[in-house]
């Protein structure tokens, strides 16, 4: 599975993404309400600029399947996550024109950018391998999370989003985005013993950079 | 409304294409059933590049409601319409295989790759003109062709085409793509008397050629 | 040599180019001078897009040795190239003006935006075999050409044409290009038994739809 | 003149960048050598990606004068400008290697990544406009050190790179840069008083946000 071999490549920066203190600090409820709602602001910019990358998938694919699955995907991200997350941030007393005039943090437009980047100079699978450490992460999050025996879920304020992303209908959703990954990954070449591929340096830079600028992430919800 | 401003630059490209001897031979049961076949398999390759062509509407999108807009249509074309041309194509003996094996015709490739170049060469507003022949036009076939005197609806073979792009569902989706037209318009610095604008010449130009790809696109349906 | 397994694919597409009555007739000096015409004007339109084309080649390039070649060549076509295309062309009595305002044929247009769109969809290996057939083949054509028993110099109004695709400059450029191939070929996971490759498919069905659109190039010049 | 109108926009963040510490201290010959180093190694980094955009921009461009331009342009950073970094670097202990396994900083990526998505996203106009804060601001920063009392040549460490950005050379490059932003400007539909065109608004926070990042940049070179 080529996402397991490409979070062996860096466990550490995997390691602090997934078990990053804004997350810990969010399952045990102990997180500041100030850097959640920071947090809440800054992802409604971040999932308009993920959307446009998705989309980018789509214009990059060929095969039907891999043109349906991003499509559903950039439509499920801009006309049911979207309002969603309106609907959620009003009960935080934010409401859609303050998420709409939030200014994109430094670090938030760093990762989607990147992103972008990595989607237009390279192919499919650099921008899906780009993505995966959110469209993939998060998953991985909810779930050892959960598993967590400093998790909290009784009174804890955060306690929705962690059952959001531990939530079945995420975690299938990362069961067909790391499956896409691995289809894609052979039809474009890398397949077999993928780090011996000639793209495998380059995959796993692509990876590690991504990993890294998502814990610049959590780190700026940390910092509001 | 930019489109009218559009078509009425163009009124013999524009006429040679809504009047073109493929929708009226259609239009009037007429049109051999191999030019339909035919048709049917290159529109079938048509739908996917043309999804395309709005994902990267999506990409190049920063509204919000352009966003959407253009998302829920991506979705629409590639996990709606692609089944319901499926369906379609199989009751006049066409089987997904043999859809999925069609060589795409010059004709038809042609008009998708230089939508998708106006697009990554241009702007939003670009890639939406040089879209809109498609995107508004058979909305105005549709609407035309059941004016016609020559439309004959009784025992006409093609009539499920007919009534598809002269429906209400397919109506108001052009409409919606012209008020998104003139709003992109609007945001991009063209509105007010448009033919004065610097940009208009390329306008122009972009919708004329597209147009008259589109003419091609039934050309070669005559010619299979 | 990636080049040569592409080449092997598709005899039957790559001799149709390269032995095209189109170059035969030139080189016998029998080609209608209206073609020859015709071809430079379209062929001055060609350039700003093949231009294009490898300056997005820059773009999706992320080796120092890559973004170099493909700048050099981006600034050889367009400052070096399109002054000489115009210089010969005016002894053929075409002023710029008039090539300018030519208008770019279906066939021209159809393998440069064909090209563009497997540069954006793909990474930076489909761009350049896309680009393969031209950035390859004319080096290929002047050589055969200058070796092929009917082709007449003396007295050959085509002469300087014959001369400057066959000529050390041009072989030179055109083994660059074939050594860029195998190089980023290398980069992108397509090496040894290059066939084997999941890749493979895709980049034959890339070679062969290009050579075939360059077959179009040379017909539409013999159909001015 | 365009670039005139965005900077007056923006007045705060525009002096912040071109009277950052950064420079002043550079020019003073107070800027500590880790930083000068440091500075070094990141601007290699971004050179190559600069490039990139500026072949964005050729591919992009539909004038032949600025498909000539912006090829030059492209061909000189990476085939003159790279070099001569190299050869500056060596003087300051820097080896080639050295530089090409730098790390590329979070405000470096940052800038480079936004200019791309912006020519992505938008036109040639809103590409040039994320490019101006660099394509003209290093001029007027090498003007305005030229001009400053608390600027030293004599034994300054860095009196080269003062020579560089305030030399002739530079000087009218950026002049080209500030035409060419004009005739793109008209040629997209931004003439007369563009602060009343619907595009400004974008035009402006695309300038601002730009001008942001490279405050970033300096802001990084001090801390290296």
């Amino acid at each position: 599975m080529l996402f397991e071999a490409l979070k062996a490549e860096c466990p550490q920066e995997w390691e602090g993404y997934v078990t990053h203190p804004f997350v810990r600090q969010l399952a045990a409820g102990r997180l500041p309400e100030s850097c959640f709602r920071h947090y809440l602001k800054q992802d409604y910019v971040f999932l308009l600029h993920y959307a446009r990358a998705y989309a980018l998938a789509v214009v990059k694919s060929d095969a039907v399947e891999d043109l349906k699955q991003s499509a559903a995907l950039v439509d499920l991200l801009l006309n049911t996550e979207v309002p969603l997350h309106l609907k959620f941030s009003a009960r935080w007393g934010l409401s859609e024109s303050e998420l709409a005039a939030t200014p994109e943090a430094d670090a938030n437009r760093l990762y989607t950018r990147y992103v972008l980047d990595r989607g237009m100079s390279g192919d499919l699978l650099d921008l899906l391998v780009a993505l995966a450490p959110c469209a993939l992460g998060y998953a991985e999050i909810g779930r050892r999370l959960m598993a967590d025996p400093d998790t909290r879920l009784e009174g804890n304020p955060y306690r929705e989003w962690l059952e959001l992303y531990a939530g079945t209908e995420f975690q299938e959703g990362a069961a067909v985005a790391a499956t896409q990954l691995d289809r894609v990954a052979a039809r474009r070449g890398i397949e077999g013993e993928v780090t011996r591929s000639g793209r495998w340096p380059d995959l796993v830079a692509t990876f590690r950079t991504a990993t890294r600028l998502e814990i610049g992430f959590w780190e700026m919800g940390l910092n509001p």
